[in-house]
């Protein structure tokens, strides 16, 4: 099983393409990714321009507030949990010599939810 | 083609772990799943925790409240149809000698949006 | 790599089922399906009553407002990004003899949140 290191900051989508091909050793089929996580996720999403992550994150703030009234989960980072479940923890994805095969404007990206903190993503070349 | 059956509550999240790793037979790989149904979902969430599961539902309620103004499907469980959409009807997963490999908090779920009801869990090992 | 493509509405649920089985020929097993696209998913839904699509995309619209006042992505369409990374861009699903084994209720669906336009969906045989 390869593994990759990911340091994230609060939140934000980490671009992590480049560094994902960089252990796909030139393969070509299918990859699949995984983080071993509740309160980050995988996604693929526009990487041209940065402002739709800022858009992105600050309507999935509005949709998952950060403090709710009736939370029980006492480390008070449901709304992660709910970001993670609506962007979902893992990615299939094709490759061709080694880097992925996209659209035009598609990127690969770790979503954090409740950092600052060093994630893990799994990658497995099929 | 294996399937397990989930008997589930009116909406929750049931822990679907070990039941489906009693169907994968030592099996080391990939592990393919999918609910042929259109009001429940499958979703890796924490599994430490059972009110992560609490915030989960009542935050998911909030955002697809139960009874809409200008819905128009009759049934009147849009609000479990959405979230289907939201959360997914398949997950891959990787498992290692008939157990599945996932992260110290994470566990699988059939999340019910529209039960009580029996509910269908196909498994294929890859 | 086969493909289909899509012709859309400026945003609906197109059910791609039967033109996705057109180039299946026959295969068992599982199919990939990918959109190298960043304003429409991939979902598999209710195909039954139309009316479930209409609910699900008047809510959406409502969890994504088309304008948003701190919205920065210039282009005006981050409500269809959002839409897209909750619904997401890929789906595996089994086939056995060139048809999707599916739930009785279920159909395949491109959603388009930002058209009209013709999509492109790459479809993988496994």
């Amino acid at each position: 099983m390869r593994s990759i290191r990911v340091p994230t900051p609060k939140e934000g989508f980490v671009n992590i393409t480049r560094q994902v091909e960089e252990v796909l050793e030139g393969h070509t089929g299918l990859v699949y990714l995984f983080v071993p996580h509740t309160t980050c996720a995988l996604t693929v999403q526009e990487g041209a321009d940065p402002e739709v992550a800022h858009d992105l994150l600050m309507r999935l703030a509005e949709l998952a507030p950060m403090a709710h009234p009736r939370d029980r989960h006492l480390e008070g980072n449901s709304h992660a949990h709910l970001k993670t479940l609506l962007t979902g923890v893992s990615l299939l994805l094709l490759a061709e010599g080694g880097r992925f095969r996209l659209g035009r404007w598609q990127q690969v990206f770790l979503a954090e939810f409740d950092g600052p903190r060093t994630r893990e993503v799994w990658v497995r070349p099929l």
